[in-house]
């Protein structure tokens, strides 16, 4: 394999950082504490057939690992900082993918102004497994967490919900739509929001196991019981039933931000929201109890415990 | 799959720091730069029959991934602080696999005094794929790079060579030996090896790809040529041949430290390996020119340019 020339060619100009160190040293240098902020970091593997379809263009492919590592950090209250990519590759896999692939990463990270520093490039005889480590810098005194939510916070999610779902439907159909578009490229929030996190939230947490599983994670880590309103949820789509409102609050790879804030604090978050152009809908409550309950046009629905997705 | 039992289970009791956040938040702190050390990181794929046989014992597997990135960060001169684990499992893998991974994965971590923080854990169709990312800290002002080689250095090399070679073609046909055993687990360098890179080279590099083609990387990074006396090599078995010296400097898998001091300071680094107890093997000398020359019995050994292992 040409690991060697495939580094200088598609690698290098997406990593042109020094801390790289031109990618020639197996070791990057990762960013000191100059700032003084807080540092953390995520991995997330995204593995074909499991993750993205055989047949997904690996330029969103590219743009997709970048993504559900930067709603990683986003949800937590920081700014990504720097990246290492490891990728294992098929005997099929021809250097124009991997071309494409690195476009698609080198675009996300640029955009977001993630410095690419590294990684190890292999060959597998099996499909094409992506991992990608992001490290970021929190914007309040550290990563906000799933254990903070108390009794009495109201629950907000960002952007929409569910596109993950109806997206992979049609993907896997070979339908042409704008959720596919968002199940290959997830949209993910804006830095924005990672400031709103930092500011205001109890507790915090990715939606990329569905909304319903993620509601019961923090509920879980925090002692209480998070209750959702499916009727005031901002579906991908609209949804006229029960049925398929459960469907897109169990699906996965929806990576928006889902948040729980101090009720007092709902004023000046609303204002704020406003002031940085932003929005996020109000789906819920916290109250006292554990696990999650969710309700559609005011009834308690009854779930199954596994409700939710599992990579 | 029940990815949350045993995390909970086997990861957990494995990630005690508090920088890993109880595993529960997809983020970890990374350690702060409270030590005005420059911090550098690494990361290695390990794939199910390339990089290991998939009759290897999983725990010998976690420890080999431990090793291989605790190899990249001794020969710059650091010592490694925190981790970041990535698992893509195939669906043959089981509970107690996955037990044994994180036993041999653990108990390496805890020797070097590494906080593993977290990670991801993911199914796949393919072979089983694990990926480490590993950070340190440097011992010296930053880490020893392959470029700073210069005319009138000596070459020397840490522990023994060869036997990831050896050991291989043992594994594969499952002859039980010492050079298997150390194909499985490759004996790396100590920390006390850490500290004379960060003290005494120039430059360095660890021998993952084969003697030759490790000297030839330093040599093309630094613009110089590595003159190698095969004879002075400290083999892991007694060398007859030239044919046998190429196959071990051939191959993969030794994770010892390739490291270049200046002449003048060779009497210094002697004396400070044997006050630590170390030792280390002078193998040969760095002149003007490019590339790398072998030489078995005083003769120059014309290499074919490929002379090196790709995984």
């Amino acid at each position: 394999m040409a690991e060697f020339d495939w580094i200088d060619k598609y690698l290098s100009p997406i990593a042109t950082s020094p801390d790289a160190m031109g990618l020639r040293d197996d070791v990057a240098r990762l960013s000191g504490g100059e700032t003084g902020a807080t540092k953390i970091v995520t991995m997330d593997t995204l593995v074909e057939a499991i993750h993205f379809l055989p047949d997904d263009p690996l330029y969103k492919v590219g743009q997709k690992l970048a993504r559900v590592n930067i709603s990683d950090v986003i949800c937590k209250g920081a700014l990504p900082r720097q990246a290492l990519l490891s990728v294992a590759m098929p005997a099929s896999f021809t250097e124009e993918n991997f071309e494409s692939l690195c476009a698609g990463l080198g675009r996300d990270l640029e955009v977001w102004d993630i410095d690419l520093l590294g990684g190890d490039l292999v060959t597998t005889n099996g499909p094409l497994v992506l991992t990608l480590a992001v490290t970021a810098e929190c914007l309040g005194a550290g990563p906000i967490k799933r254990s903070g939510a108390k009794p009495g916070d109201i629950v907000y999610v960002s952007g929409v919900v569910g596109a993950g779902k109806a997206g992979l439907d049609d993907a896997r159909t070979r339908v042409e739509s704008s959720a596919a578009r968002h199940y290959r490229v997830p949209s993910i929030p804006g830095k924005g929001i990672a400031d709103m996190v930092s500011r205001f939230a109890n507790a915090s947490i990715d939606i990329s196991d569905g909304l319903i599983a993620e509601a019961r994670h923090i509920g879980k880590a925090s002692k209480v019981s998070l209750e959702i309103d499916l009727n005031t949820v901002p579906w991908f789509e609209t949804v006229y039933s029960l049925e398929r409102a459960l469907e897109l609050a169990t699906g996965g790879d929806d990576y928006q931000t889902m948040m729980t804030i101090p009720a007092s604090l709902e004023e000046a978050f609303s204002e704020s929201l406003k002031r940085h152009g932003l929005s996020m809908s109000r789906i819920g409550k916290v109250v006292e109890g554990q696990d999650v309950r969710v309700f559609w046009n005011g009834e308690n629905v009854l779930l199954s415990r596994e409700a939710g997705y599992q990579h």
